[in-house]
């Protein structure tokens, strides 16, 4: 079965209720087939891993499915092996990653995925689809045992991308540390993935979902902005 | 000797000339017994390191000092040995500590200022003064080998520290994630270091230095906001 991942950058846009943006897309990517989902709430640190899979939860149950949260299991390797679809929310990209590493779901759920199970991100949960973190904006509030990732993908992604600055204020702009990024690691793609927008991987092809543009990033070439229509599936590549 | 650091939110306020807030205040704290100062550029990126010595030993020259680099050193453990100060810049903060470890100058550094050789840092150089590197705002470019840092205050410090957000835009404000720190971090003391505010700290005295207040967090406490007035020394015990 042909990979499947639909990658948001962000869960909400500003003044909308949660995830609504992507409600439909959501519907759309995982069908009618699935029905019951497997959520990782390692990401939240300033609610309960409960709350956080309820909350997600209400938005799911009105799109038709169920969640159910890893947490607290006592077999998380069957519950990975049995999802139907894994969907891993936003927050804290280091306390996720170390959690992931941690529980020693990494590599289970990276197969699982790479054989065909829909995969949902936002946020933290879609830089975890990277080779690393290295391209969060998240504080390093927890020193992951590694910031190696789920691989998914073979770019980076840095979400809730934007060019605007905070007004009077000297810290470095979202592309400002995209480039430090590119000198230390010259081979790989940064995807500049703007809140509102998806991306979708359908095996081979990859899909840009939204009204808003993406910016590509790479080592020594121009920026380059992509609209919806784009051939993007060199990035796969 | 007592120690002796004097720590800046940022190296330059915006619209002013490289390091021009803090001209006087660091003129006042090196004194005239001071002509020789150690640079430590490993926080540079998207400059080299030869450059970033230049850029820094300007203004250090028109103060009064000379500036030489660490970098490069056939024995930079008898330059820090020999450093009648020592300063740290500003540019990535995960840089920064990875090369102070790899280098293994971190522990001959932290002794040496322990025993009363003044510290200078700015912005990143104002983070690796603290335990850890955990309340930086920088990308996590490159996977140090370790987040410990050099532990010369017993606080961490969030350089750039600001309410303001980016607008219209639905990524953390700081104070979120300052707040995601203390959840894992319960134990520690958190300084929202405001742009164009120094600390100086001599012996068991701290001070802040400027016209913005500094915010202080801790896990379970209200935000408590402090002014140059302030005695800041319990943060020291």
């Amino acid at each position: 079965m042909k990979k499947r991942l639909l990658l948001l950058s962000n869960s909400t846009n500003l003044g909308e209720s949660y995830l609504f943006y992507a409600h439909q897309e959501i519907k759309k990517f995982l069908g009618e087939s699935v029905q019951k989902i497997l959520f990782i709430p390692f990401a939240g640190v300033t609610l309960t891993y409960d709350e956080y899979t309820e909350r997600v939860g209400k938005v799911f149950k009105n799109l038709g499915y169920k969640i159910e949260g890893i947490h607290g299991s006592e077999n998380d390797h069957e519950l990975i092996a049995k999802a139907e679809a894994i969907v891993v929310g936003g927050g804290n990209t280091f306390h996720l990653i170390h959690w992931l590493h941690k529980s020693r779901v990494i590599e289970i759920i990276r197969e699982k995925v790479n054989h065909g199970t829909p995969y949902i991100g936002w946020s933290a949960g879609s830089n975890v689809a990277c080779p690393t973190i290295k391209t969060t904006n998240d504080m390093p509030i927890i020193d992951p045992i590694s910031f190696s990732a789920l691989n998914l993908v073979p770019f980076q992604i840095n979400p809730h991308y934007t060019d605007a600055v905070i007004p009077n204020h000297n810290g470095e702009s979202r592309e400002k540390r995209i480039k430090e990024f590119l000198v230390v690691n010259p081979d790989i793609y940064v995807v500049g993935f703007k809140e509102g927008t998806m991306l979708n991987i359908e095996g081979t092809s990859i899909k840009l979902i939204g009204n808003q543009t993406m910016r590509l990033f790479k080592f020594g070439e121009p920026i380059v902005e992509y609209d919806s229509n784009s051939n993007l599936d060199f990035l796969l590549k």
